[in-house]
């Protein structure tokens, strides 16, 4: 057994782990390879959804005697705690395992330990390896996790100069049908999807992923209860949560009551809730205030633009006042992602970290 | 000598051609490879700048006895004029060549007629081998001698929301140095840089490239005759052609008075000013209010948009009123090529060809 630990291998148990994307919610994607103590490959696992085996049990489960004596890599720190299974940290002991190497350290107080645990018992832990491939996977859990409140994404469709709808109102379609099937595979991998009631008044979308595993929860920002008793979004196809400000009188049988603020109601009320309702992922479909009022407050983890090739040169721009009065206070992001769908090119994009400028010392 | 035309002996040639971009206006990019009568390559020639000889006489140069019984297979059609060097079919001929190969048929009224020379002469000229890759690297030169009008490309840098200046007006810098950079390329490809009186009077560019092999021309779209003396526009880097409305009083010494219209003066008139001046390519960088005209009259053959990845929410955008009312109306494009340029992103586009349900059909 090389004492360096394999980078190939965690890379192999990083690819494992995305396998879970969009099923495990509200746990994080894991994935484990196990080497038999000649350093062959013994088993592989990843954590499948939620309340499913984790990656380490289904791995050590295919490894069987072969994981004696040898090492254990896994994307995220082994839990220590008895949830709906029992503790890794406990099954890696059972099983005789020598090493461990891990990605990321548990940042879920319930959970972490589980590194301790393995040391404790005489097994060689490395921490670190991959770190950032590996977070990249588990940005949303991440997120839901450090933070307590889901990660959001803002979705948006727009023509070259950024406009969602020419000078009449029509938008339909701005984006091609591989587009928008995209759109649902996006939706499909989120726990919830929230629209603001002007697009609800507007569009009347339906805000459902197909295909999807789930059933999303759509959540409508909506102060003065204006959302129409037949709206679409309010069928049966999934459950709704309506946002109000307080004091709305309203019918509707799943309703949060949140603060006014300049910008509308509370989002940092909003987001609380929908953490304590587990939902780790939030979509942001517009429209453009909602949008706007979500970069403001500084709660866009992620933006996913599909630009069409087109140019309108009037119209709906597909992003409203964002906070920003003159360009050194302009959101600024850094491109993750470009790729072309249909006719279309989607650009993914998240914050770009402060400059070093922005930064206040204490000193 | 296989029978069929070899087509990556023309990809080498129109690779050939490529080389000459930039330095050979007001005359087409041209590429030529010579092959010996066993098939093997004897000669390569492009056509470097306007006035030195063109890509067949250089490879036949390069190829000399070999050429005898080859072939050449040549991107455009050979010249059959005696314009500042001799007929290149004539060189051809008298090389011995057998067989002539040839991309894209000269659109060019004066010069055409080589294929016709050559077969008279009983060498076997094949055509059509590889005609829209050589097309693409003469577009300009194509749209020129077809249209009878510079090739005209529109160049904007905006945020992924399509503003090109904060509320208050602040635009420097929207994209990075890298960006500005490519622009300067971008220019120096150019005979002719054109912007509008807004733009002169708000940023007082100077609409020069850094480096460039000659001075670009530069044009000023300014009814009244605005352009401030002490513009830099004005300064001695370049030549400044100034269009002004008919009637318009101006002590500048290069000017082109144009009819007046609904939308600002007669950009027909003024491009067939520029082909007079054989200003083969055009580089139109706005501001929106230009950027909009020339959209609405159908003259923009390219659009080269770079996009930070930035986020403002308000601002001026990068389009201004182009004519489209509703979204059937909307200029539609095709991406056609998507490259990093630094931190942002730069994207061309070139108008999709009309669908089938535009088209009118007379039965
Ligand atoms: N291109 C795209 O991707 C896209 C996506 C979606 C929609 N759209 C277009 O966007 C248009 C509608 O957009 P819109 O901007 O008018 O409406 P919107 O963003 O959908 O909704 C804005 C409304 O939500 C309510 N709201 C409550 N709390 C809020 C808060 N904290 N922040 C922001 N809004 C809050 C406010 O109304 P109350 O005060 O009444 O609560 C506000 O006016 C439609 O034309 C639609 O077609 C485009
Ligand atoms: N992001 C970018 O890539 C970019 C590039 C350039 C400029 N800009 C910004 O754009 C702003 C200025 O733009 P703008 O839209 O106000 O002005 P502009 O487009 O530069 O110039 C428009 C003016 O040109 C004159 N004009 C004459 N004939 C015209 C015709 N046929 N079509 C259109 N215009 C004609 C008109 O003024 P007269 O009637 O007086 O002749 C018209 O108002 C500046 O703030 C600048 O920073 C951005």
């Amino acid at each position: 057994m090389a004492d360096q630990p394999d980078i190939a291998q965690m890379r192999r148990a990083v690819a494992l782990a995305a396998r879970g994307l969009g099923t495990t919610s509200p746990n994080p994607i894991v994935g484990c390879v196990i080497l038999d103590a000649d350093g062959e490959v013994a088993g592989e696992g990843f954590h499948e959804y939620a309340g499913g085996p984790h990656a380490e049990v289904n791995a050590l489960r295919a490894a069987g005697e072969r994981a004696k004596g040898g090492t254990a890599y896994v994307t995220l720190e082994p839990c220590d705690h008895t949830g709906r299974t029992g503790p890794c940290s406990l099954a890696l002991i059972e099983a005789g395992v020598a090493r461990v190497v891990v990605a990321v350290p548990d940042p879920n107080p319930l959970a972490s330990g589980g590194a301790e645990r393995l040391r404790r018992h005489g097994i060689r832990v490395d921490t670190g390896v991959l770190t950032e491939e590996a977070e990249n996977g588990n940005a949303a859990w991440l997120t839901f996790v450090r933070r307590r409140r889901p990660y959001v994404t803002w979705k948006f469709a727009a023509t070259l100069d950024g406009r969602s709808a020419a000078e009449d109102g029509t938008s339909k379609w701005i984006t091609s049908p591989e587009a928008r099937a995209d759109v649902h595979r996006l939706r499909a991998e989120h726990d919830a999807i929230l629209a603001g009631i002007g697009t609800v008044l507007a569009d009347d979308p339906q805000l459902t992923a197909r295909p999807s595993r789930k059933p999303l929860l759509r959540v409508v920002l909506d102060s003065d209860g204006r959302t129409p008793p037949g709206a679409r979004v309010l069928d049966s196809a999934a459950p709704t949560l309506i946002a109000v400000a307080e004091g709305t009188e309203i019918s509707h049988p799943d309703v949060v009551r949140l603060a006014r603020t300049p910008y509308g109601i509370d989002l940092d009320g909003l987001l609380a809730e929908l953490y304590r309702r587990q939902v780790v992922s939030l979509l942001v479909e517009g429209g453009p205030v909602v949008a706007g009022s979500f970069l403001r407050a500084g709660l866009v983890d992620r933006v996913v633009g599909y630009l069409a090739p087109a140019l309108l040169g009037s119209g709906a721009s597909a992003l409203g006042s964002a906070g920003v009065a003159t360009l050194a206070q302009t959101h600024r992001l850094i491109f993750h992602d470009i790729s072309p769908v249909g006719p279309d090119l989607r650009l993914i994009a998240r914050p770009a970290p402060p400059k070093e400028t922005d930064v206040h010392w204490n000193r």
